[in-house]
Order: structure tokens, then C-alpha cells, then sequence
């Protein structure tokens, strides 16, 4: 149950109530320092800084953390319709490395949508603007709702 | 330079001397609790407990954990000669998610590697075995050693 | 409705008649030139030689006839159970040029099987076993059987 | 050695020479019946009419054509600038089945590149507009020119 009240017909009030509500149990992203840029129907910006813990062996950025946050904008994205969802696959192109300190931007845009599957490109940035990582994510809807009660509620308008 | 001697010709002491010195720079595996369960020329194995910080908004791993996971068996396993090898690509399918508290396991071995390039697969599995994920990583060699000065090191004897 | 009479549980003989359905109806695969090695349950090998009107404008053999046969391979191995699959997305990674005049072999294996979703490897390879072709086929079941009205026919045993 | 002569600096005769050059002796792609439908530095457009032999067991367009309609773009895309270029690894994602008879367009598009190395996206639509696949391709330079001798005439202006 949520008390949460939106216009029905609102998609952009809709895309930002989900983020809010994803966020608030996403300890993940959370632990990571990422940050929300914004948000909008399918398509979703975060942030993140590397910081002296998201070094690998190599002295870069690991691999894993850039997945990580390309990952998270994904997710955002694609629940932006408040109707539960999960990346069944990823693939993602490494171009350039990331350095300790460098702030990287990850949007996220919905590609396709059909029944229950989507895709979804993610560009990872650095703040000039070049390009590190090129993204896709397949998306499946599961059983459920990110702002669970939501719906009913609008149906009830 | 190293103090690192190992006798030539020893493929098992070199991959554990290289993974040795990898993990003493990887903040960033350090910092996700990993622990290199073994690795082998062309393998290796790592684990990782699903920790509470380790959860996405839909109460799972996220799933860029479990990449990182799968990530850093990959460059354990792609680096276990010595030679300086980052990720240029990767593919992961999410079959099943994880839950905080489990222990998953991420066994990674060669399929082929041919000049600087090579691809590995990667399998991470729940203690009980049960697969979660696949993981593809396409490797490319860089300039440069793990462990710097080993191979001249290893010539002069 | 077909006429075939297949004893109940016998997982080899439902795949190989499936594939001799498939393969009848099956006309890209046939004009390639294929031929069906052999069929097991989640398993195929197919064979294709290089023909001259398969090679590029950089006179090596096309990528898409190497994901063509890859792909055939992978079908015959994830329709194995008689239920209608189709390919939801596919990754292939290229190790090494095919040349006109060669035969090329495709070994098709399930990874992963859950629910209306499955995962194959598919490695092909020259007639000398060296491996020119990675490809991980993602399968997605879809209503209906390749030999319709069979498992009713079983089910009435 | 070659005869073309073009005018230093130009771009788009450059890519449509090359296409030229490439499609001459591109068995492969005439032989499926592909047009090239227009060429731009970096970018492609080619299409194919779904035949009664490109249909597979389940009397849908073989997945395997689709892939090589999308290669063919990505190819005449990422060899416009008549350096010789192939394809490393290639994902295509299938959202909806072709039919015989259909005519399937496939735009590509690079999206990155830098070095050897490049990454093109392709999209595969129906005459409608509906988008039917997605395809991402990674590329990488060999030696060699598509056109052998251009570059060495053009410098020597």
C-alpha cells in the first residue's frame, strides 16, 4: 500500500515516484555514491564518481563498477513505468578507461518495448563528453509493481 | 622491478604470483569482499557473499555485483600469464537472481586466445550450485606485465 | 496432426524426429547447403562447406553464413523437445577467417534451461578442429510443437 | 593498383567508391539478393526481400538472414573509409519475426571508434517502419585497403 497520490495520465510523475521509491531501497547504487540525474519514461541519467575503492589491478576504473552504473541508469529506465522489471541479459563494449576522481555520466534510453521485453542502450561519459562504454540491456517484466498499489489506486480515479 | 623470482617454465607459479600481485592493487575487488578460491593458467575462481549494501530495488543482488563478480574471475583468469589484459567487451544473461547472505562462486575459464585477443566464459553459481549467471568477456592484450620486470627477470636465467 | 508414432520417454528418438520435421520444412538451411550431423536432446551438430557464392567483398567467407550455420545449429539443438523455440538474441565473436572450399562444423549445446528460456554455446569449427566461432544463442519458447498433435499422441498412451 | 580517381578530401565519394569496390566482389550479399540502398562515411543502408528459401522450420524468415542483411550494412558501413575492416564479434537482438516476401531495410550507423577499433549499430525494420532487430558490431582494421592503391594515388596529389 502507498500514499503516494499522482495524476493518473502522467508518465514523467509516474517515472519520478518509481525513481524515488527504487532509490529508497537501492542500497546498492546507494553504497556506490551514484546519483540520479534525472529521469524520464524510458529513459534515465545517473551519476557516478570513481573513487580510490573502485580501482582495479590494472590502476583503472574495474570494469565492473562502469557496468554497474550503465546497469543502474538501465534499471531506472526501464521501470519507469512502475511495472516491476529485470535485466535479463547485458552486453556491454568497453572503449576507454575510467581514472580514480573522474565523475561518469551514464543515459540510458529505451530502444524497443514489446509485451513484456524491452531494450534499452546505455552511453557511459566522462564529463567532456567522451565516451567510455557502449551498453545494451534486454529487459523482462516480472509479476508486480515498483510502487506497489499504485495502480489500483489510479484506476480508482 | 620485483624480488619476485620464480623458476622458469612454471605456468601454475606464475598465475598465482600473478594473481597475487593484481590483488594487492584491487581496491575495488577488495572492497566487494572477494576472495580468489584458486586460479590456474587460463582459470580462475572467485567468491563473494551477497551483502545487505549489495541489494537493488527490487530487494536482489544487483546485478552489477554479480558482473563484478563474474568480471574479475574473467581478468584473473585472462591475466594469469603476466601479460597486462584488460576487458574489451562482455556479455552476461541473468537467470536467476540472488539473494543477500549467499555465497556465489565465479569459475572462469579460456575458450580461446589467439594473438592479443581471447574469450572466456564465466559461470557464477550459488554454493548449492545452482546457476545464476553466464558471463562472456572478450580480453585484449595492453602493453606492459603484472608483475613488471618478471619476464626479463625470467629470460636472464 | 501427424502420423508419427514415437514410444513415450524416449528423449533421443523425440529429437531426432523433430529435427527430421524441422529440417523438411527448413528451406534457408537446405539452400545453404547444410547437412544435420547428428541430434541429441539440447544437442545438434551441422555442417556447411564454404561455397563461392558465400564469400565477401574481402574474399573470406561471409559472417552471416558463419551465424547462419551457428544459428541453424543452435535451433536444432534448442527445438530438440519437440516445443516451438525461437532465438530472442544472439552474440557470436570471430576467432578466424573461413575460406571458400572449406567445411565448416557446428556443435550446439544447452547451458542453461528455465522456464520458456534457454542458453546454447555453439562452436564452429574447420574440419582440422581448429575454432573459428564462438556463439551464445539466448531461446525463447513459443506456443505450439515442431510436430504438431505429438505430445497429445504421447500423453494418450 | 587501381584506376579511381577521386578528388583528395571527399568523404562521401570515398565511402561510395569503396562500396562500389566491395560490392563487385560480394558473392555473398548478391546472392541473398541485398541492394545497397545508399552509403555515407560511417553509414549504410542495404535491403532484402525475405524469399521463399530464406524461411526456416517455424515459416518465419531464418534468423541467420536477418543477422547477414545486418552484418552486410555494418560491413559497407565500417569499411567507407576504405581501410580494410571485419567484424570481431557482432549481437543482434530478434523482436519480431519476417515473413516471405517482406522487404527488410538495415540501417548502420557507427557509434564509436577509435584506434583499430569500432562499434556500429544497425537496425533492421520492415518497409512499415517496425523494427524487427537490433544489431551492434564490433570492428576491428586489418591491413589493406578495399580499394588497393587509392590512398597512395590520393596522397600523391
Amino acid at each position: 500500500m502507498t500514499d503516494t497520490v499522482l495524476p493518473p495520465d502522467d508518465p514523467q510523475a509516474l517515472a519520478e515516484a518509481t525513481a524515488q521509491a527504487m532509490w529508497s531501497r537501492d542500497r546498492a547504487a546507494q553504497a556506490l555514491g551514484m546519483q540520479i540525474v534525472q529521469v524520464q519514461p524510458g529513459r534515465a541519467t545517473l551519476s557516478m564518481q570513481v573513487r580510490a575503492d573502485m580501482v582495479n589491478g590494472h590502476h583503472i576504473c574495474h570494469g565492473g563498477m562502469i557496468f554497474s552504473l550503465a546497469d543502474t541508469a538501465f534499471a531506472y529506465a526501464c521501470n519507469s513505468g512502475n511495472h516491476n522489471t529485470v535485466a535479463s541479459a547485458c552486453h556491454i563494449d568497453f572503449l576507454a578507461p575510467a581514472r580514480e576522481g573522474e565523475r561518469l555520466l551514464a543515459d540510458a534510453a529505451v530502444q524497443s518495448q514489446a509485451g513484456r521485453t524491452g531494450v534499452y542502450d546505455v552511453t557511459v561519459r566522462r564529463e567532456d563528453g567522451s565516451v567510455i562504454a557502449l551498453f545494451r540491456g534486454k529487459s523482462c517484466r516480472i509479476p508486480g509493481e515498483v510502487i506497489a498499489g499504485l495502480q489500483q489506486a489510479d484506476s480508482a480515479h
